[in-house]
């Protein structure tokens, strides 16, 4: 089965926004097994949507749009993906109804366009919104599946795991199932060279590298009769990618992040965890506080980007700040064991460095030193990051979950075997 | 005069790696004030990329196509472009002897099939790669310019901005110029709504808006034959928004973030800033740390996501939590007064709420209260978002920023005219 996708917006084809919805998209579509050979990026414009639809709605079993959804004049993927298959829209109460309690809640008047929202074509499958207005819509034509889909990723991606990826479930006649395993502190290319073998033999399953920042995930994705076969050719490749990278492997649960794992590590210690931050200014907090219930475990979080932070809540001495500067092995490692103090956690976190654009004095952007000290031992690490001033805090972030992972783990295996 | 961009590559078919070139192409061509109506994704197959390429020659000026050029087999793009211009390809021998000089620098020995890259359409202008072995192409038709790239972004960028942008200069005849009017705190339809009728009546300069997280954009884009006429006509159009929008307006200017114009009121005023979050969690500190230089006003920024740190740093007392719940008025305040107070700030955001998925007790997920002290002065706002934790989270961060925005210019405004 084939599926094409047509991103609506002209804020596409101006640069305003970098187009994630399509990488989404495509691995998710990879994922179940569909076979996607075009993707088009058209502006909100009737006349040139209308005819990239048409084009592909000549050659894929299903077509995926997204954006265009919204209350405004622009938006018209709706009105131009109802009048491509000869359907009318019609007022869809539910949809109505739901607008209305939408705004209630935020005690916003709705104004006369949003109730555009609530006309669909006829006889279309209503693919619910929780996480805005503007709801999906599915147009099944003779030949083609015509999926609509908001372009807000917050709202496009929820609403294609609960409702399109079951819908197309129903429509393929095999069960693809698929189970990632997520590994840490290992680079891409030296992972695929580690399993080079593997991906040149696959067939069933077939096995997939994701580079993430600091993680790489593989996927093992199985086509098979029902659920249970598929899951029984799973379970030897996964074994595999077990035996392979060991420790390195946080997860095998899709669902699973970094963060968990850390938190779940903290958690099975009854211990608790604190930070510090510097260049990362609060993003090694906010990882942590994504992981529901938290606040059981996560004492405090600190941003202590200036000098003066970091002394009055740290206890960090001047003169340590000025023989070594901010950015430093000592640096790291006082801000770590300053806030455990403080915060009296099991578990404490530190990350200081240079997120750029610029350097200071010899020290390039990107250089980062991370402490984690558990139960009062310290480590601390020096890293050389690339990339943007936002790239290189995305980085020490992960750099810093994994880090404690690292360390929680070696302190568990002491207690465990006594070395 | 009109571009058309195809981007070849089935690792972005397969959601590999995210098309990070589009955003950045479609930028550049637009501020060089060509128009782009379609762009496309296909893998590296000869008879699609042939069937895209014809297509798009028939619509556009200029193709630009990124991915492809590399040594493999894979590598296909510069043979179907060439083929479906009627090119043959011949060897460049600069090219052969820059891959030559390459691989030498690095100490490594060419393989056959890198002189492949050295294989160019005959006649063709060749563009100097100074990060990798792939040259750039462009070939010139009757009707069309051809611009072939690689597909890394670290060599696409630097040609594209050495080589091809002085091409495209001489090659273009007028210039579009645009400007972003940046609102926060109003939401996209009521701003649609607001400027119904200049959307309704635009012709040049064109309007559109553009929903952000707590803000909306307003793009005013005009095409003139050079840039002051461009300039001259976009003027007056963003004079009416400032009538229309007024304070709601944090900046005309697109380089200038939320958080930026935040800081710049901070800075303005000579003040200090810290912020204390629960279920934010950080995400108020990482985005004042997107500025860069903000340690000099940005002073201590604190995850309390616990009570206990609420009532350790913040000096919250435990009947307050108790009888109102951390959720609450009072606990905002009291955890905005906590941390100005701490910190020795002069301005303090905190953050409490509940970011789901559950609720609590009477509270949904989605309540959170935002309080601001400025200069010894809180104002506290209730807030119900909806959508999943990272939408209600994101929500709240932007809140928060926009309110202390608006206290900081109700501080300043008193203190300009006394009331």
């Amino acid at each position: 089965m084939t599926v094409e996708m047509i991103f609506v917006g002209t804020e596409l084809l101006l640069g305003n926004i970098v187009n994630t919805n399509a990488a989404y998209l495509s691995e998710k579509c990879a994922a179940m097994g569909l076979s996607c050979y075009f993707q088009t990026v058209v502006g909100d414009n009737a006349e040139r949507l209308s005819l990239v639809l048409k084009t592909a709605m000549k050659r894929a079993d299903i077509i995926l749009l997204s954006g265009g959804l919204g209350p405004t004049e622009d938006d018209l993927t709706k009105e131009t993906a109802a009048k491509v298959c000869g359907k009318k829209l019609v007022m869809h109460e539910i949809s109505k109804q739901a607008i209305q309690e939408y705004f209630a809640k935020k005690g916003i008047t709705p104004t006369d366009n949003n109730w555009k929202q609530a006309m669909l074509p006829e006889g279309c499958i209503v693919l619910d919104n929780h996480n805005g207005t503007a709801p999906g819509v599915i147009i099944e034509t003779d030949k083609t599946k015509v999926v609509l889909l908001p372009g807000p990723p917050n709202e496009l991606c929820p609403m294609f795991e609960e409702s399109v990826i079951p819908y197309f479930e129903k429509l393929t006649e095999q069960v693809i199932c698929s189970q990632t395993v997520k590994i840490c502190g290992v680079g891409e290319s030296q992972a695929e060279t580690m399993i080079k073998d593997m991906i040149d033999t696959q067939t069933n399953p077939t096995i997939a590298t994701y580079a993430k920042t600091g993680e790489v995930h593989i996927r093992v994705t199985a086509a098979a009769e029902d659920k249970k076969a598929a899951q029984k050719l799973i379970k030897p490749v996964v074994k595999e990618l077990k035996n392979r990278f060991g420790n390195s492997i946080y997860t095998t649960d899709d669902s699973i992040t970094l963060e968990q794992a850390v938190v779940d590590l903290v958690k099975a210690n009854e211990f608790t965890i604190a930070c510090a931050e510097s260049c990362t200014g609060g993003l090694v907090a906010a990882r942590l506080v994504n992981v529901p219930g938290v606040s059981e475990v996560f004492k405090y979080g600190v941003t202590t980007y200036s000098n003066k932070a970091k002394r009055k809540v740290l206890g960090i001495k001047k003169p340590v700040l000025q023989k070594h500067s901010a950015v430093s092995y000592q640096v790291a490692e006082e801000m770590a064991e300053g806030i455990a103090d403080f915060a009296k956690a099991d578990v404490a976190l530190s990350v200081t460095g240079l997120a750029g654009p610029d350097g200071e004095g010899d020290k390039p952007a990107g250089l980062v030193y991370i402490g984690c000290c558990v139960k009062g031992e310290t480590v601390v690490e020096e890293y050389h990051f690339s990339g943007n001033r936002r790239k290189i805090r995305e980085s020490a972030t992960a750099a810093a979950l994994i880090l404690a992972r690292r360390c929680l783990l070696e302190y568990m295996s002491k207690v465990t075997f006594g070395k």
